[in-house]
């Protein structure tokens, strides 16, 4: 019998090779049997680690959900009150490769989670922890004066993320070309108007 | 043979059963034999309207895009310059049953697009002249002084269209309930930071 970290492990790889085919063949190739073979598995050995295709596609979402949290866990703790809230939210900007693989992973679940309210769960769930933790740095940034206190945190949060989200969706797309840079400033400087 | 408004017909029919197929059961969903049954069709006559499941799914999605720049045309024509702007946005606002129905279908197809080239063509150019026409919208509203003309006109339309894109992923998963008219005011408040 494995080990549990061994375990974890190849769950963890292939989740991965779930984002991988989302990413490069869409939703529609998401069968065990491609995920499989993009891990270089056989569909028994994938079976073996998630009961059924849908126990994969919840482990698939919930990781990439997982990999936005600890970020938004590791810039909380490493940065002070004034910039906590513009840490938090650059966590979801697409400015950045990492955040852009994540979000058409987090994407392209949308229409699958229509179908299966199991996949619903898990994307309500991530959203929900997401806008939580960048409620508390709100928080913080309104202690120290750069967000105005009379905001909702909570929705400030809401508006950011939703802001962030369709900067994702563009990213995807791509209809009008934006930068990096062009990103982090058309973001700061909805951040600067809640002064 | 069937006439060019009947066929127009049939084929508006098949794309609207994409949709509820899509709504209800989400993309795994859409195979020609489903599509068909939702319609009342067989695949074969199915067959007859589109050539390929993928000609059937880029016609659903264009039908979407359509039917949301028809909305951004009537409300161009009527309404005046000052308001010109916050008309248009409204348009693709998540503060209304249509507009939520349309982003749950069009919001489904993000995950088809990543390994499809033309849906993603087709994604791409309907975000890009619903960008456009709201761009539009602002130039008016600029000229009647209630959008600063400092502001890049398609760069409000790209971030207004971000913003309203990322409520309409929030209405599809409610990890925070907003009322409708909470998103109607929270737009709105952003509208007014841009005087």
């Amino acid at each position: 019998m494995a080990r549990r970290g061994d375990h974890d492990d190849r769950r963890r790889q292939l989740g991965r090779a779930v984002w991988r085919v989302a990413r490069s063949q869409g939703v529609s190739a998401l069968t065990v049997r491609r995920v499989g073979q993009e891990a270089g598995w056989t569909s028994g050995a994938v079976q073996y680690y998630f009961a059924s295709r849908n126990a994969l596609l919840e482990y698939a979402f919930e990781l990439v959900q997982r990999q936005t949290l600890e970020r938004l866990a590791t810039a909380a703790e490493t940065v002070g009150d004034e910039e906590a809230a513009r840490r938090a939210f650059h966590q979801v900007l697409p400015s950045s490769a990492e955040v852009r693989a994540e979000a058409e992973v987090w994407f392209s679940f949308l229409g699958l989670a229509l179908g299966d309210p199991a996949l619903r769960d898990v994307g309500r769930n991530g959203q929900r922890i997401v806008i939580d933790a960048i409620a508390a740095a709100v928080v913080r940034s309104q202690g120290a004066g750069v967000i105005s206190r009379d905001l909702d945190p909570q929705l400030v949060a809401v508006e950011g993320v939703a802001l962030a989200d369709g900067l994702c969706v563009n990213a995807m797309y791509r209809p009008v070309q934006l930068k990096e840079g062009e990103v982090v400033d058309l973001f700061d400087r909805w951040l600067n108007s809640l002064r």
